[in-house]
């Protein structure tokens, strides 16, 4: 096989070509050398896609409407794009696709293109990851790009930070779920689903978010509605996807779009470099590795001090002065 | 006030005064200049705890688990340290103690610690700074070290690493639950506990674990037993209690203690450098503020070149020889 020519493999993901588009996304899961190169080139062709971002605890359906969703987007002839977020071990490194195998529905559609992400238990790794196959998706003409994430770890709220719009799941009369929500998600959230609505607590857990809501208020002129569905019954999804098309809408006409998009980029950005110092540090560590274990096992030095010494040996710690950024040959 | 006498501050913890002890964690959040060289001085006197890592997902019954794990060590007349790690907003920075307010049944007794630590939005920084939380638990004398984790992210996995054995709360007939907790959650667990076990979805919910525990085998001469308690009726906590004391003598037995005692330190350190480093990236960040706005403003650079180029600028990515690790002067 050997390495694909570069420009060729471009101009393939940008011609929309999927396994095109699933080579490069190896490439990135595998972090290939040189693999930055190809994503530098797509960039100019990004951002016209809308991303959606979807979460919730596990067993609010949040795959069900992630389904849902696709139907409706493929019914008005749209490309739909699905990055299912996997939590992960950190030891096999494995991803889990669990009851997600619904989505594979659309397996034979060419229209809908859908990959998992796992975290490798790298810190920034899941955001990095996820961001970049976000980036391929828009390159080769998504529409829209769904990222399902589960739970409320700082690695998710990261994850949702990519999207345009955030919605959150959440399903009645769980009071802890609220209390989790509360904490790591409530503020990032631009629309609440409480799905399985059939469940006759949902007027209670309506009335506990919007008291939520009054006392966390996001952004100054969008209070994020409060949708209902029954997912597996296909019901409030109309409503839903209405609510989207306002908040987008919204997004253009209050210029929160621009902002966003900066806002994003610069988050992008934070990641990218965190996860190439981590890759850094990492190799770092594993060339000392042999002092470090015989420094620790001896007892000589405790770890505050040891890793003072490493940063300090690496000199990572320089300080830089405030100046333009200078574009590097490449 | 003034800075306190730091002899003083570290004799004072280490004599276990609580207030001494709480000062010095407040100086740990405020990520006060110095307070490294305190917990430099506390180390010669830390490993002594037992530290106990219990995680579940939101409802799955874990603070009413440590309530009645805090009544039982207190019968034995141990002292008690509890770490809360919450899951909080990335943009207020607040924690949210929710239902663990069912603790504050203690918090008039003197041999009983509890603190709640916040992810303050930094990568890594929830790890380490409950590091420093059972570190300085640890010094005071504390016998017993609970650190209560919601959820299955990559966050919550890195704190229960900090741990000697791990417990996984789950609820009975949650496919779901399984589901996220098998990904994530299942090879770092020395002991699962099946709490609300008065539901007839019990026995299924074990058999569904032990099927994943024959699938996954973590340890290979630990299988983690599979306990069932009514933590609100405190039943079944005589077992788990019995079960978390044979787990401690087979790590003392096998030596796998000091291996995991070398692993959990190699962890520290790799959190420390990485919070630092993290926090140094965030000061070069807002050095540079302003000509990254304009770069990203004007589209002139991408995310992708743009961090390679301030990386470089910053000499981040310099190779390093391998070597002894010499402790520098302090």
């Amino acid at each position: 096989m050997g390495a694909p020519n570069p420009n060729d493999l471009v101009q393939r993901v940008l011609a929309g070509e999927i396994r095109a588009g699933a080579r490069l996304m190896r490439m990135v899961d595998d972090r290939t050398p040189g693999v930055t190169e190809y994503l530098k080139q797509l960039h100019p062709h990004t951002g016209k896609a809308s991303i959606l971002g979807i979460t919730g605890n596990p067993g609010s359906g949040k795959s069900t409407l992630t389904d849902q969703l696709i139907r409706h987007y493929r019914a008005m002839d749209l490309r739909v794009g699905v990055i299912a977020v996997d939590p992960s071990s950190p030891f096999s490194g494995g991803a889990i696709l669990g009851d997600r195998i619904r989505m594979m529905d659309h397996a034979t559609d060419p229209n809908v293109f859908i990959r998992s992400v796992a975290t490798r238990g790298t810190l920034g790794g899941l955001s990095r990851s996820t961001h970049d196959m976000v980036h391929i998706l828009d390159a080769m003409g998504h529409d829209v790009i769904l990222v399902e994430t589960v739970g409320v770890g700082q690695d998710e709220i990261d994850v949702m930070r990519l999207a345009h719009t955030s919605m959150v799941v959440l399903v009645p009369g769980l009071g802890d779920d609220i209390q989790a929500i509360k904490a790591g998600i409530l503020e990032i959230a631009d629309i609440f689903v409480i799905n399985k609505a059939d469940n006759p607590m949902v007027d209670r857990t309506i009335a506990d978010l919007r008291h939520l809501q009054s006392l966390v208020s996001a952004h100054p002129d969008w209070l994020p509605p409060i949708t209902t569905t029954i997912a597996i019954r296909g019901e409030g999804i109309d409503t839903l996807t209405e609510e989207i098309t306002r908040h987008r809408a919204w997004l253009e006409e209050s210029d929160t779009l621009s902002l966003r998009t900066r806002d994003r980029e610069r988050h992008i950005l934070e990641t990218l470099i965190r996860s190439q110092l981590q890759e850094h540090v990492q190799t770092l560590l594993d060339t000392k590795s042999d002092a470090i274990h015989e420094s620790l096992s001896e007892g000589t030095l405790n770890p505050y001090t040891l890793s003072e010494t490493l940063l300090s040996e690496m000199d990572l710690l320089r300080s830089v002065e405030p100046g333009p950024v200078e574009a590097s040959e490449d």
